[in-house]
């Protein structure tokens, strides 16, 4: 298929405006829109075609809440590995949309599937981890392109997320995601925005 | 910025026809359009927006041949590891377009970058390398767009391409991608269509 001006006007457009989003309504996603949500991540590309994402739909509010307890402990032990002033700047950012997001998923990374037969990881085997941020990628672009946000959480213990899930041994954590439709769109980060990290071009190296 | 539907559906043409490519012509791309690329990298999410990727435009034909040279021995230790039917098969697959794509580029991780202050990676500090995933899946979907296609080749021995490329240790070897005008476009993947992995699709367990 051959691409338009549109696709990439499109594209660049969606790129732009995702952004990971910490500010939810509550308002509901339909089972269709989830259904596109998981049908984008299985569009990714994949070493060996294997594609290792595990994804946990969470509903359970019993669940929900131990994941945002590991949050909350994450969190402070961050705060209080900065220094004073560090420690209040950081203390006032909101990183996790946890307490409001009505769709989260748990996504993990099976690190030693059949499929694919090793094809591709045999020298590098985080290849599979790859495979996983792409489909993570592109289930987020898809969602902006539905004017939905989605917030990726990792200030999060992974073991203790293998623990809470009870996954296979296998099953790296990869990311909590929170998904729902946004208070606000911006075109940008919030860390950008709040002073924390500007935006800076990263240039490439001719070799 | 609100969505329209003209958003999701050319996304999802574009996911669909996003293929690893390993047939290119040898047609050269503008400057704009490389430009093109790598901004897209820049419109990646990435922790605590410290935009990890380092990336080298590789144009010297000698370090494009021990790229290849080095893909080689690793493709024939990875054929080597199966039996001998699957051996057969596997030596039938074109694994790399390494030998005519225009653009090269060699992509590594800083996994120690000032940028970002630490910010949502000291429990995960593979959140960098995931960052550097998304940033490559962002550019290959708008090389998508503009018909051109990549090759995301991981045949390789990363400690080999950290030595070729002279780069810190803190940085991570990601990936070799071949870019350019594929000889023929696809909506199926190469190892679906050759019998080596079919697709699957990947379900969401909720609980």
């Amino acid at each position: 298929m051959k691409m338009t001006e549109d696709h990439a006007e499109h594209l660049q457009e969606l790129m732009r405006w995702r952004r990971d989003m910490r500010h939810f309504r509550r308002t509901p996603l339909s089972e269709d829109l989830i259904e596109e949500l998981r049908a984008a991540m299985d569009l990714a590309p994949s070493v060996g075609n294997a594609r290792p994402w595990r994804v946990f739909r969470v509903e359970e509010p019993g669940l929900r809440q131990q994941v945002r307890a590991d949050f909350l402990r994450c969190n402070q032990a961050a705060a209080e590995s900065y220094d004073n002033d560090t420690r209040v700047e950081y203390t006032r950012l909101k990183l996790a949309g946890i307490d409001k997001a009505p769709l989260q998923l748990a996504v993990f990374t099976e690190t030693d599937p059949p499929e694919g037969r090793g094809l591709g990881r045999a020298t590098m085997p985080h290849t599979l981890e790859q495979s996983t941020s792409m489909a993570v990628y592109g289930m987020w672009l898809t969602a902006r392109a539905h004017n939905l946000g989605i917030g990726m959480l990792s200030i999060l213990d992974p073991d203790r997320m293998k623990t809470l899930f009870d996954v296979p041994e296998s099953w790296n954590f990869t990311a909590y995601l929170c998904i729902g439709y946004p208070e606000f769109d911006d075109d940008t980060p919030l860390l950008h925005r709040k002073g924390w990290q500007e935006n800076a071009k990263t240039e490439w190296v001719t070799r």
